[in-house]
């Protein structure tokens, strides 16, 4: 039976998985930490502990998979690697949809570094990587803009020339589309129905809303670069262009470094000192001054999109929350919505309680819009774009 | 009796106004157009007539004001100016307040300059100009920003280091502050309440949406630069920051350039090639597709931003649409709250139409949110600073 692997690489981490006939048999992770690389592997669900490994080690961690594959009996002969997805987080409206990658498309692909240069390199690196290991399977793009594509011109375009707009290409095309797409996938079985109105809230490392009417999305939070949108890990989010140049001007720095900045100074990270949810919400539950204002900050913007997304969906049927940060933390999940009561969005505070890391309602009895909790689930997107393709 | 003089400079255009006793008793505007500057003057409410004047006399038209006000009989020995206030724009934590310009003062507007290249230096040419003409008249600043200095920090505060916001002083200032509170000073003539929610939308050459709880701005679009938040005659509002990198780096523009392309290449102007929201409205009831789509782009955004305010205010009590377009505008006016019903906005189509240039309720009755039409008057409110002072 042909066996699916699923490759998503992040700036600092990345995931794999085989699938076979639509079920994960093989999970691994590697993740640069401060002073190591530590790999993971999960089988049939079951963790198997993890490993240090080198720096070496991590770029070419694709063997290390297929290793751990043939060893634990999830590839042979008889099950091959029959399809390969990657995931492409890339600014520009060719990667706007899913597309079986080719050179022009990695060539294309090359060319985004300069507008990506913290999301493109991991990716085509990897792609690289993998069309030299296994140089005879077919290899598929899973675009994380592509759920978005479906947004009215309003909410794609900025305010600039159309020239400018179309030549130069720089729209809003909007991240998270995967995670988003497995939530509306899934949502009927959480709720019992497919909701005419949802707002997806992801809040995992990225953060982002968008705004579903019938299927689609209509908006998002994110831009033209993942960091742009609500308050992230390490992402400022939307700094407005004018604040942006007051501190190259006053920091001396160039279009690069004010990308770094943007994307690894901001947020939590910024105004916290780290990135990690977990640990910011530790803080904040000592009253740790800096914690207490990062995440009031971070709620405050959320709370706004979220009136933002109703206003333009006309009323929400159901607000999701989903991604690491939100499945597991009701304390960030009660921020999040805390005081949007005549909006019709209100917790019931058991619940709440009740559901970490687990899915379920989470609103009091009879409240216009049903919150819920959702588990994400990118991975599974992306098997399904190279099984269905 | 004691003359006060108010002084409002744009980047290209001037106003200037006599007030005795609270009341204006001449206003002159000077404005650059294509091909000349224009200069008007109105007497006790009544426009004398247009003179076209050249380059040389708009820098001193403080002069061109004074001997008008000489030959009307505004000025003269027992009526002298006592007092002189002068609009700032300015982004930094010392433009916060009204203040006295002293040389301090005026030493530190200097050198904001390279922060606001297109707001500040007309100020300070104005101000070095009044202390030439009129050097013992005391002269005050009146601080755009001074009326959103309430926020809380969540809405002052970029998700950046705590070093940045402090060393730097990079934060989300806030402009229209004079218009926003003459309108909030007034409310309870036109709705014959004090309501305790207000949203305040201007809608002029710029345009910004301010949240108002109990008399107090907590919130507005405005952030560090006043080209930042919506989209507006020839400002690009929120462009974010990844995608102004991307047009520094495909232009080639460095920060001064990418400035003035935010506040004079964006907006209507960018996206219609032409700033004036009339011209605009005009080929918009046309069907011609840029103007549509421009008007389509603005609408869009003011909509999300009342949604992002009525959900940090908790529901809004009133909203009030003023400054130039909004007060003119029957159409414009509709196409921004069109599609808000469920959030409590809907519009009296009739009392809407009758409503221009003319101050009321345009809402149906009994709506949970009164809709109102009002004059914005920051002349008046910058004589109120200049005598209250």
């Amino acid at each position: 039976m042909g066996i699916t692997l699923v490759v998503n690489t992040g700036s600092s981490s990345k995931k794999y998985a085989l699938y076979r006939g639509g079920r994960e048999v093989l999970y691994m992770t590697v993740t640069r930490e401060t002073n190591e690389v530590r790999c993971s592997v999960r089988k049939n669900g079951t963790w198997l502990g993890d490993e240090v490994i080198n720096d070496k080690e991590y770029i070419a961690s694709i063997k290390r998979l297929l290793a751990a594959a043939h060893k634990y009996g999830c590839l042979d002969e008889a099950n091959p690697i029959t399809g390969v997805v990657v995931r492409v987080v890339a600014p520009g409206s060719q990667f706007n949809s899913h597309q079986r990658i080719d050179d022009a498309y990695l060539e294309s692909l090359r060319a985004a570094v300069p507008a990506a240069p913290l999301h493109v390199p991991a990716a085509v690196t990897e792609i690289e990587t993998l069309q030299t290991v296994l140089p005879d399977v077919p290899l598929m793009a899973a675009s994380d803009s592509a759920f978005h594509a479906s947004k009215p011109v309003m909410a794609a375009r900025y305010s600039i020339a159309r020239s400018d707009t179309e030549d130069l290409d720089v729209r809003r095309f909007g991240y998270h589309g995967l995670s988003v797409q497995s939530v509306v996938r899934r949502i009927h079985a959480v709720t019992g129905k497919n909701p005419g109105r949802i707002i997806v809230a992801h809040i995992g490392s990225g953060v982002s809303i968008t705004a579903i009417k019938d299927g689609k999305s209509i908006d998002t939070t994110m831009g033209f670069a993942p960091g742009s949108g609500l308050v992230m890990a390490s992402r400022a989010g939307d700094l407005d262009a004018g604040a942006l140049l007051e501190l190259m001007r006053r920091k001396s720095m160039g279009i690069n470094d004010a990308y770094t900045y943007l994307h690894t100074r901001g947020g939590l990270q910024g105004m916290a000192g780290e990135a990690d949810f977990r640990h910011v919400l530790e803080r904040h539950a000592k009253g740790e001054e800096d914690a207490v204002q990062a995440l009031q900050i971070f709620s405050y913007q959320v709370k706004k999109q979220l009136g933002a997304m109703m206003a333009i969906l006309g009323g929400v049927d159901c607000l999701v929350l989903t991604a690491t940060a939100a499945e597991r933390s009701p304390v960030l999940r009660a921020m999040c919505v805390q005081g949007l009561e005549s909006l019709g969005l209100e917790l019931d505070s058991d619940k709440n309680e009740e559901h970490v890391s687990r899915e379920g309602v989470i609103s009091i009895s009879n409240a216009p819009t049903k919150i819920v909790v959702m588990k994400t689930d990118e991975m599974g997107e992306m098997q399904r774009i190279a099984t269905e393709s």
